[in-house]
């Protein structure tokens, strides 16, 4: 019986999992993570407000007992690839045949003056930590969020929720989620926060952190200091290859774990996925930076299907942003390139903007109209990107976006394909938006 | 200049219009039409509960009046294909250099005994009628509607908003809906239907009407007797080709105008669209009966792409299944064949079925679980159908199906895509639904 030994507990670790039981016979399987309860990672700021109860954020481990994965909490800290064993903390010894490297990152917090001082947090994959976080966040008056990323201006606004707290959010870009969103996009999310009470300052960062033993201020670059007596700092991860350095595993140019098309790192009996892995564009094949759950899902599956000596690649090696979110009850999505990184990577672009009634008749209950911007190359009209404001479904329309840029698909495709509409789920027939877009893409021109 | 006649006024017209104005220059535009005020066909069943008025499924016309397109409310009654020109019942004439035939269909109203008695109705999509139709349903005590199609059930559970009424509804077939869904699923819509008190009856066809001058009972086949003060007759539609007969245009074995890529009939000045032209499906390549508010919009498309002399094929020529409603605040959703017409077409299938909360974690508030079924072709995976049921997203999950469908996606493309997904959005990175039916799939063999 092989034995798969898989380090980290995360999205990436349950995806390579879940699709390896259904795929991969005579395997016995041994989990090593840190913590005793894993959070849903991208339910964490809706731990803070929406959910009642911060447990309810919990990732279940019930497939993997029902599976009979070996569960050992400790923190792995050595690895022999010569003898293929790994060794933790507590002197357990563990032999494999496969060793998957799902180890995550490290949340990105800065030598800013004053960061040991108490009340300063960062998130941290742990749902006993994101318990404690709650209390601590219930306890405080003025909350200071450092980053404007999905994670900042998710966790503001569930904040919000939990009322009577005086929130900030610093974000050094000029807008809040500048990845994923145009400006005018950005600046309506920002609007949203706003209008939330939440205290929202761009273009600037944070110089230090002031106060005796616990902060009781942010200074920020332009001098302002702002009032705090909690501080969440999100504004990045970096992987996590502390194991992986430790083995000579060939790095990246982000310094992320190497890995072949199988996801195999440069020792070929190790795979690496999730977050500490290296990832592709699928615009530019340079090296991505998006460290997002769901590429780590792909990746986990694409370990499993690779776990054995007959190699089949993925239909699609590289990733791509795939993006939605949510405040003040509208949708906001976004597939592909922002103008920016097209413009930074050399396309030049045909941008169009479409906008159409979710329901047809517009006069039915509840119609909002979903707003969307395109991005064509203006080279072959190939589609770059795209990004749509409106409800709960475009969070399902930037998948159908994906699935079109992942085939390589152009706004004359756009224009011809049959799109299925009801009156109470879509856009009307003729004003689809898939449709218009291509429309004004290829009149564009 | 060049003339464009416009014959009909319906989706498909109004498809043509929209991008004909974006794509073509330099056109004089004449739309002839029977109704002044045309109704959004796929709200009509809208219109009779969920909107407060009828008056509010208006299909405006306001862009074609932006364009000057000359509206002329008459019945176009001779195509004089030599000298091109069409003279309407009035003694109206008008010079084309190209006509656009988009005359729609016909409802099927089989000449069932007592057909001529009052209160027996079929749906037109006029909105005046749609207007007498409702007041005629508002005094109505007992409703029978024939047809467990999609306008059937709509209606009926429509209806049902009105309130006071005894209501059946009659399905030939042994299931409802049984085009678009499996029986498993089409029993579910018929119990959200039964749980509002409407009378389902299927594997039995209607007999004959019975009554004085007014309808007062419908016959089935069986002999049973149903009580109705009213009848809807929505079984279906059929090419409206009166005119193109008249001409000799050819038609295909469904007797629909017959078409070539572009839309051209056998006169290449006279193009048909919607309803009234002929259909090819994507996977038999054989003609195809599905007649659809969203397949002659594209096809309007496509007209508007050649009207001139250089012609460009859509790069998807072919028609599927891609049909979503409705009913008790469910939706269900399918795109492409079913598995008996899977069956029915010669294909081997490998059928998976998978579901996932539509939010993750699933405890976050108005969680639902959606479920479906997935149809791969067994010789290459190839994905052939899928059905869902779920909250108002499945209607756009569809569309992204409906797209890879047309990429001639297989099961492992499914397995390898890149997917978004956010807490409140969709299912969870682990267990959202497409790349779930893949590795189904891929390990079912």
């Amino acid at each position: 019986m092989k034995k798969v030994v898989v380090i980290g507990g995360g999205v990436g670790a349950k995806g390579f999992l879940n699709a390896s039981f259904a795929m991969n016979d005579d395997i016995e399987y041994t989990l090593i993570r840190s913590n005793e309860r894993g959070p849903v990672p991208c339910g964490i700021p809706y731990a803070f407000g929406t959910l009642d109860d911060p447990n309810e954020n919990l990732s279940t481990d019930k497939n993997l007992l029902d599976n009979n994965v070996k569960m050992v909490i400790d923190d792995a800290v050595e690895i022999d690839p010569e003898t293929k064993h790994v060794k933790t903390k507590s002197g357990k010894v563990f032999d494999y045949d496969n060793l998957i490297l799902a180890t995550g990152s490290h949340p990105v917090f800065p030598p800013f003056p004053g960061r040991e001082l108490r009340g300063i947090h960062v998130i941290e994959k742990d749902l006993d930590k994101v318990v404690e976080l709650k209390k601590e966040i219930e306890k405080a008056k003025s909350v200071v969020i450092v980053g404007g990323g999905f994670i900042g201006i998710e966790l503001a606004d569930e904040i919000t929720k939990m009322g009577n707290k005086s929130i900030t959010l610093v974000e050094l870009a000029d807008h809040c989620l500048s990845v994923a969103f145009e400006p005018h996009i950005s600046i309506e999310i920002e609007d949203v926060l706003k209008s939330h009470n939440i205290n929202i300052i761009t273009g600037v960062g944070v110089e230090s952190f002031e106060g005796k033993e616990s902060v009781e201020r942010v200074k920020l670059g332009d001098g302002q200091l702002i009032d705090a007596d909690l501080v969440i700092v999100a504004i990045g991860a970096y992987p996590n290859v502390d194991l992986a350095k430790m083995i000579d595993l060939d790095l990246d140019d982000r310094k992320a774990i190497k890995v072949n098309e199988f996801q195999q790192t440069s020792d070929e009996d190790i795979f690496a996925i999730g977050d500490c892995a290296s990832k592709i564009d699928i615009f530019t094949n340079k090296t991505s930076n998006i460290r997002l759950a769901s590429v780590a899902a792909k990746e986990g599956r694409n370990a499993a299907l690779n776990l054995g000596d007959q190699k089949k690649p993925l239909s699609v090696i590289g990733i791509m942003n795939l993006f939605s979110t949510s405040v003040g009850g509208k949708y906001f999505a976004a597939a592909g390139m922002t103008k920016a990184q097209c413009l930074n990577e050399g396309f030049e672009v045909v941008e169009v903007e479409v906008s159409a009634p979710n329901h047809h008749p517009g006069t039915l209950p509840g119609t909002i109209v979903t707003r969307s911007v395109f991005f064509f190359d203006s080279a072959d009209l190939k589609l770059l990107g795209a990004q749509l404001i409106g409800d709960k479904e475009v969070a399902e329309v930037v998948n159908t976006l994906g699935i079109a840029i992942q085939n390589n698909v152009g706004a004359m495709d756009l224009y011809s394909y049959n799109y299925g509409t009801h009156p109470l789920g879509t856009a009307s027939p003729n004003h689809y938006i898939l449709h218009q877009a291509g429309l004004k893409a290829i009149t564009a021109k």
